[in-house]
């Protein structure tokens, strides 16, 4: 069987326009992959035809008369929102039509949705948000950034196990080196969560590769393929880098073009730019997953345009096709004997 | 009484001469405020002639054998260390000598000692490290930045005026708006924790400027002028941030020199370089301040340069001049009735 990819065209901020152009360029990669464009028939049907994919074989429709709104609450969604292109294009995977959903609309929406709708994998209590950083020399992923913003030590190790097939699947690493977010190396170092998943960590051993506690200064460095965090503290970072990162870009951008002559300057040296763009891949990396569930949910920023939109497709066909929940399964059911064994001994130390 | 410091020139990565010559600059500033340089006479006396301050009437020396190792565990050196620069440093505040100790030393023995020799202010259970952030158009405090891990909601209320004070003092902020670090600004948003120090928050305002939850991406953008978080992300986040701008500089600096033509651009666009470091004061700013304590504690970087350490200084003094101490027991004083009522609610409720 083909992957075949849930996308709900409507529900972004770009407007659905730029997401079916995203869809014609994931097309353009001629990778053996389907999709189902889930929204409402009369707009979607144009934006096919104009786009010229709407005769394209690997292309379908599925009609979603409504659209989940960026500030609906994820209950009400739930309850009054059920021909939603979000909501039908999960349904679509539950039902085993498609494998995986993607989707720019409303994150609290979609993970509530998701998990309820797909159910975690067996032995994984709470679905983690996995995002893919950019590193000195390579790429990272980082797990949790924002679908548990109180996990219990237990969930931590979780998130590693998630995200280490996620690094896998993605950035083609064999065996991804794991660390622990903390704020020092040291032992005893961490608030209580972390020192509690520190000592799962550590037991699962031999069967993750964990390398311990990992510093913030350290993790652009390489140390670590797969950095882990509760969802609060990873959505802070997450979100903390993007507002500094534009700042930083702003006020060199305000002081590069302040005079004439750094003007020319600036023009003369202008690739050196687009190479540094280059090698921080955001693009390609903008979409997020809901990992650990039973099927996959793809997270795309809200404001995706074609080409961001175009990678998030791409990250979920490599999930698909590189069979990620299958090898998320089976290390599930390789450490949960060391977490009973660790729980016990808790329990009677 | 003229402001007094109690500088610990002996424990730091860059050596004691390094400290001494930002010393001589802080003499060169001439506002009114006096140093006891704290260290081995053998060392200190010759590096205070080297740089013609050792008769300058402002300055004398304080004799302390020992120094306290960036690896060594804080009751380890609390018990073994009692001669050294920095515990020294802290007895002469403790002993009213002087209002601060300034040290680059281990952070870890600094907070420890620092705690329990000066012991908190009333009122106030646990001491919160503060920083100064560059904003896009102003700076502001990001407090807790690495004292306290695992709070409880009242401590966030604590850093709350410690920090509010702090950018009184520093900023000359009349009335600081305090905004609470969250994964969203939406009611019901944040881990446990966060919740809770919320509801203590908007009970207490009115005594302080609190303009609720504040996003990663916004912090930068001026919206509050005191962020206030548990010690443990706010310490994740600070060294994060100093990491991706140890990475992004590095990498651009690689594409800017790579061919000959980017580097003529570059040298004739160079003023906007330092323009953009002009406009991101990190040296000014390079001693973060362990607030709530009976006495003032100045953690300056472990690797200060001289103009660093000359920043620190400059806060140490700025502190005591705006009597800032004062002010926050005043505060806390104000407060207290607020939070004696919220927390008899909440037993009740």
């Amino acid at each position: 069987m083909n992957a075949v990819i849930a996308v709900d065209v409507m529900g972004s901020d770009s407007g659905p326009a730029a997401l079916v152009e995203g869809l014609k360029f994931a097309l353009d990669r001629r990778a053996p992959v389907e999709y189902i464009a889930v929204g409402d028939e009369d707009v979607v049907e144009p934006l096919l035809k104009k786009f010229g994919i709407f005769k394209d074989p690997r292309v379908s429709m599925f009609h979603a008369s409504e659209v989940v709104s960026m500030d609906e609450k994820p209950m009400q969604a739930l309850k009054h929102k059920k021909d939603s292109s979000m909501i039908r294009a999960l349904e679509l995977v539950k039902l085993g039509k498609a494998q995986a959903v993607v989707s720019c609309g409303n994150t609290g929406v979609l993970m509530t949705a998701g998990t309820i709708k797909l159910r975690t994998l067996e032995g994984i209590e709470r679905p983690a948000l996995g995002s893919i950083m950019p590193g000195r020399d390579r790429n990272f992923v980082m797990i949790d950034v924002g679908a548990n913003p109180d996990p219990k030590p237990q969930n931590l190790l979780d998130n590693a196990v998630l995200g280490a097939n996620y690094a896998r699947a993605i950035l083609g690493m064999e065996d991804p080196k794991i660390g622990l977010l903390c704020n020092g190396t040291e032992e005893g170092k961490g608030n209580s969560l972390v020192q509690g998943a520190h000592k799962l960590l550590k037991a699962a051993e031999g069967t993750i590769n964990y390398a311990g506690r990992i510093e913030g200064f350290d993790v652009f460095e390489g140390d670590c393929d797969v950095v882990v965090c509760d969802g609060f503290t990873g959505n802070l970072l997450l979100k903390t880098l993007e507002g500094a990162t534009k700042m930083f870009k702003g006020i060199l951008k305000e002081e590069l073009t302040r005079t004439f002559i750094r003007k020319i300057g600036i023009w003369l040296a202008r690739k050196a730019f687009y190479d540094f763009k280059e090698r921080i891949p955001v693009e390609k990396f903008s979409g997020a997953p809901l990992l650990g569930l039973n099927g996959l949910v793809i997270k795309a920023h809200g404001s995706s345009e074609a080409r961001q939109f175009e990678g998030a497709l791409g990250i979920a066909a490599r999930c698909i096709t590189e069979q990620m929940n299958r090898k998320i399964a089976e290390d599930i059911a390789r450490i949960s004997p060391f977490i009973a064994q660790t729980k016990a001994q808790a329990l009677e130390g």
